[in-house]
């Protein structure tokens, strides 16, 4: 019997609802992946996941990998028995993170730069890489404390073996949006032979599942052949990973080229995008999850979803900052009417107080409420695809 | 009718087992009570606070006057309102936090010292007071932003009175153990005055009782004037404050002089104790409740409260630090046994990771054990004083 099974249960064009099964528990997609990067998604445990309906979580094993160590992990029961979470768990290969260290840094990438933490620091500025890729793998010097580690295809996965990911992911190299098709080609070839070595790696395969991941930049023939190559091998599922170009129309035309060539039985997951704008267009083109920080990250600034019957636009990315004066003496809840614990129980006067003041309760109550709100934006996507009517869905946010 | 209504249940010695009814409930005593000082236990909401059993907090008047204002809170629906906690609420009177600025930073006073956080800066070291005490009040500068303010008997009892506090504390002039008897005894006398005048401010008396506060340092002569003075106003209670000395032996000496002089049907507060010795003797004099930031303060640092069975002791404090390197692969939860959230659901482990990883959980975890426990000492001790096992009690805690 295989870790995961994934069934599709209504459709709407290319869009899909399904329920994919794993070991711990079925993810109704498509799905949202709040992101628990060191064992917990920050200001979270897995008793307020379960109570905000999350039902998966994606670790990183970059992070983990360097603290605590998988063999510690693993001692501890595994990323379920560690961080007291018995759902679903998904881990990246950490090939995203050591892009980040890498390229993403000497060609200080938006998405990356803003991502990653030691971005900040002055390797961003020096714009001096942290890793070394080769055919075998890739060497890089930790954020931490500088000290050297070597990832390789069959190294990541065994990794993630002892992580105890119901969903792995096959270790990839990232190009960035600035790398010229040469190296982006290049590159994706390298991808393809670790593909091919992780599943020769992949020991598990009662346990965890193992997904190949698509690459080829925003290239409309490397993506293809890419999307040809990793849909051709025995992964019982697809992520899209790597640059999806400069602008939102490179987005859309990565998803056409590629999912039509994933064969449909499989799940798809986007790695690293989660804007309300985006989740819709992918869904549109029949991708099953999702998993992104920026919901989790922009509630440790205060910036909190707001639903378009409280004014929420593409415009204003469906987010306001609750720390901004103007909310000091506002009564109302986040997004009136909301029923996330955080709106049922709190104002966004007392959570600019919280902010203002520097208290964590207010990252964790605004984290709180945005997972409830893009899990909510699931859901509803969900119900929408059964009824046929995810057109007027993405209308009523302004997304159509 | 008056704002609280006190009762004595049971009695060993001079230890009182009782009920405080408050307009927002019942705290049973000797009872600790949580600091939420800008309106939030660090790291908790009121829901937290309900789940942990807590029955009572306590706020402080300084910090909420700077920042988000009494003015804003009482547009909210006063602390309660506004923080989201339905149960009883006191508020100091910000005298403990104007003594901070003063002679705690000149003086260097340990307690003070390591408790304000505006002593960590340059202030401390100049030596520079930021207040000034005078007969009408104290004028002092923001610790936030050097802004100046007054406060006087008159301005922070109506402060209280807008936080919505259901027990205010009179306004009064700490002393450090550092301050001769001629200053102390001014204090003293200062502080008598000022609670006359707070009795004569004092206006929500339905609503909101108001405790005198007891001065006079570590001098015995004038604890026996300010113990009888404060138990002769009509105040519904009495709080101990000021300095209780340099030693243990001179906290035991204030105990013993103040205590017995206090009308027994008033409730009695001690200011600023919680350390678990300090408890059980406090307790053993008739004292009623009590709070303190050490048990969340300590948590935030990964310091844990620790049985006996586990080991705790007078000597280690009833703590272990679980951020230290030997708890990194320690499966056992905190305090193996305890019943809180975080020993059923953590080990230490993943504590001691989260604290590395500086991991906002980390400190939430463990303010969670460490409320758990002191509020189950209390109920321990409760219980004891019923079946008159108290000095049992304290044994297996070491502190007979």
């Amino acid at each position: 019997m295989a870790a995961i099974n994934f069934s599709i249960t209504a459709q709407e064009g290319r869009a899909r609802r399904g329920k994919l099964s794993t070991p711990h528990g079925v993810i109704d997609t498509p799905a949202f992946m709040p992101v628990g990067t060191a064992a917990t998604v920050k200001t979270l445990d897995g008793a307020d996941l379960e109570n905000l309906g999350a039902q998966v979580v994606l670790a990183n094993t970059y992070h983990l990998l360097l603290r605590p160590g998988a063999d510690l992990v693993e001692r501890h029961g595994g990323l379920h028995g560690f961080m007291g979470w018995d759902g679903p768990i998904v881990t990246d290969s950490g090939g995203f993170q050591v892009f980040s260290l890498g390229w993403g840094l000497v060609h200080g990438v938006g998405k990356v730069a803003t991502m990653f933490p030691g971005s900040r620091g002055g390797t961003a500025r020096s714009g001096k890489r942290l890793m070394r890729v080769g055919e075998r793998g890739v060497r890089f010097r930790s954020h931490l404390d500088g000290s050297e580690y070597e990832l390789t295809p069959e190294s990541t996965t065994g990794l993630q073996q002892q992580l105890g990911a119901d969903v792995m992911m096959a270790f990839d190299e990232c190009t960035s949006p600035l790398h010229n098709k040469e190296y982006t080609a290049d590159a994706m070839e390298r991808t393809h032979r670790w593909a091919e070595r992780c599943l020769a790696a992949w020991t598990e395969r009662k346990r965890q599942a193992l997904f190949g991941i698509v690459q080829g930049g925003a290239y409309r023939d490397l993506r293809e052949a890419s999307a040809r190559f990793i849909d051709g091998r025995p992964f019982p599922g697809v992520a899209i990973g790597g640059s999806l170009g400069k602008t939102k129309r490179d987005m859309r035309n990565v998803l056409e080229w590629t999912t039509p060539l994933l064969a449909p039985e499989k799940p798809r997951h986007l790695l690293g995008i989660g804007e309300i704008p985006d989740i819709f267009l992918a869904v549109r083109h029949g991708v099953d999850s999702f998993d992104c920080v920026a919901p989790t990250r922009q509630a440790r600034n205060g910036t909190v979803y707001l639903s378009p019957r409280n004014g929420g636009t593409v415009r204003n990315k469906f987010r306001l900052n609750v720390s901004a004066a103007k909310f000091a003496d506002d009564p109302r809840p986040l997004d009136p009417g909301c029923e996330c614990f955080t709106c049922q129980n709190h104002s966004r006067a007392y959570l600019r107080h919280l902010f203002s003041a520097h208290e964590v309760l207010g990252p964790r109550l605004a984290t709180i409420h945005n997972l409830h709100f893009v899990l909510g934006l699931m859901g509803s996507i969900r119900t929408a695809i059964s009824r046929k009517r995810l057109a007027a869905l993405a209308e009523a946010y302004g997304v159509a």
